[in-house]
């Protein structure tokens, strides 16, 4: 069996592991979070952790009711003019914790005096040495070039602090049950896949879906994109109907992410205008009624709060990404020209 | 003639009616921003004005060293939960000054006493009612559905804000060059246009730029997208390099924007690795050597410092998305299916 295969189903046993190990770490972050003179956060991040990071912005802006802003690396590493950060709290997120342009970030809060975690799985890399706080992703090794594991554990440790910022019971509580709920998606979506054939040589897809599942589709379109190869692009429906949706043309698949909750109706609405341009749909979804407005069905096990949906929701997305693989005859562990860490300034 | 080629025409006038008219206006303006407690900047945008916001990204973060953040408009109006403002001075962006979602993030700020901006070119629309003071664009009437002179004075607005800010006697002077830098840009970009039939068919293309041309990239794939109907993306190189270039195949063509300046020697580290992949390299730039690594080669005006290249550099986008609509035969006008004004929650 390929890693990727290995470590997209070891995710709910590393999920459990995080959230054993490191739920006392997690309560001593979300201290930080309650500093006086903390009026925003500012996360640093690349690939699958940006994705993540998207999670973050949603969820830890509406825990604390602060605004979450991504760094702009290049005004530190090359324009050498960093921004005055007070009032922010900073976020790295880095499975590798290696990567320049996300560890100058924190080295520059930290000199300015700002308070810094890492969300990483190298605790001994040097985003780990830069910040003040580490929280551990305990996702364990990761072998495949695609990030399954390490991209489900950067949710899971924004959730957890999410939960101990409050802190919140409730939240707590329904986090617990995430690993199980885990299990139950990846069975689901492995154990019985839908045919997935016509889609092999498409010429690309497009991935829609909003709030907190906005870096769902991220995440979605990069593992699909890493592995198979085929150019596929994420939009928030506002975004896709300002101008994008022009080149999506008949017979181009279209993947809808729309579990129950808020931002469910607003991203349902894409369905008519894609449909009128002839697009092939595929629903990720809870409920029923969003699945049979498309052709093809991604079903999420039931039961996930909307705030945690993000967790199970990526998981159709790599197993479609895992099938086109090999429908496509391509390495699972190494896509092409692709390595495990890259380091870009 | 198509309002399109009449209203890229019309970009130098309009940019020197804008200088002419509001240098008085954004003086004003810029005083907003030397408020004791302003922290950062929110701006909130859509569709071709959020890639003049990546511009006040740049720009107006350098200006004053404040970090520059994005709304999330779904935490307003899906969530119900808008994040608390103090330390933000709030900026609107759109041309029509309609769309519900901008509105609603400065209609909060607003609420939250927190000081705001309307860059719109509607002076008497929602937008411009709901801020304390409104930038006029002074772009006239758009026709054509895809945003040309209303983007370039987006563009004019925010780096008149960046002169005013400080004040800064060389920016000042630099940018009343502009309207004919322009001109010139035009001329060289419509006049003697390179060889586009190649390219008509693409399956996509991608274009790579960085720092203050890093909305750049996103505005030339946006206006070849929704006029050509050509499924086309923007990256920047290290986003580009953690993962997604695995899509690039053979014959894929990318469009690499790399003006002189701090932000060109890592923009070019990419001509390599796209090389080995076999892609079809479009350089625009105003250094011949950089250029030359492209096997079509869009030339920049020269003279134009890099803080002002966007407002050039967009040009041979802007020409080469109505060169290739042209070639496909489609109305320049009313791209498929869009409207001029989108209006989203």
């Amino acid at each position: 069996m390929s890693w990727l295969e290995t470590e997209l189903s070891a995710q709910p046993e590393a999920l459990a592991r995080l959230l054993e190990q490191q739920t006392g770490t997690a309560r001593e972050a979300a201290k930080l979070f309650r500093g006086q003179d903390i009026r925003y956060l500012l996360i640093a991040s690349r690939g699958s952790s940006s994705n993540a990071a998207r999670y973050a912005q949603y969820l830890l802006g509406r825990a604390h009711r602060v605004p979450v802003m991504f760094a702009t690396p290049s005004l530190y590493t090359i324009y050498n003019q960093p921004p005055r950060l007070d009032g922010a709290f900073v976020i790295g997120i880095s499975q590798s914790g290696a990567s320049p342009d996300v560890v100058s970030v924190l080295t520059e809060a930290r000199s300015q005096g700002r308070p810094t975690l890492a969300l990483t799985n190298a605790v001994d890399s040097p985003l780990a040495q830069a910040a003040d706080v580490v929280l551990p992703l305990e996702a364990g090794e990761e072998h495949a070039v695609a990030a399954t594991k390490t991209y489900m554990n950067s949710l899971g440790a924004i959730a957890l602090l999410f939960s101990e910022i409050g802190p919140d019971a409730v939240a707590q509580e329904e986090l617990a049950r995430m690993p199980e709920a885990l299990a139950a998606q990846i069975e689901l979506s492995l154990g019985d896949p839908p045919e997935l054939e016509e889609y092999r040589d498409a010429a690309g897809l497009t991935v829609v879906a909003r709030g907190v599942n906005y870096g769902t589709a991220f995440e979605i379109a990069l593992k699909i994109r890493e592995l198979s190869g085929l150019m596929t692009e994420a939009y928030s429906p506002a975004d896709l109907m300002h101008g994008p949706i022009a080149a999506v043309q008949p017979g181009w698949p279209v993947i809808v992410v729309a579990p129950n909750g808020p931002a469910r109706p607003t991203v349902e609405e894409v369905f008519a205008p894609l449909r009128a341009r002839g697009a092939r749909l595929i629903a990720v979804s809870d409920v029923r009624a969003v699945l049979r407005r498309a052709q093809t069905r991604l079903p999420l096990a039931p039961g996930v709060p909307e705030w945690l949906s993000p967790l199970t929701a990526v998981v159709p997305g790599q197993a479609m990404a895992l099938r086109l693989t090999q429908l496509r005859e391509l390495d699972l562990d190494s896509p092409r020209g692709l390595r495990k860490i890259t380091l870009t300034t």
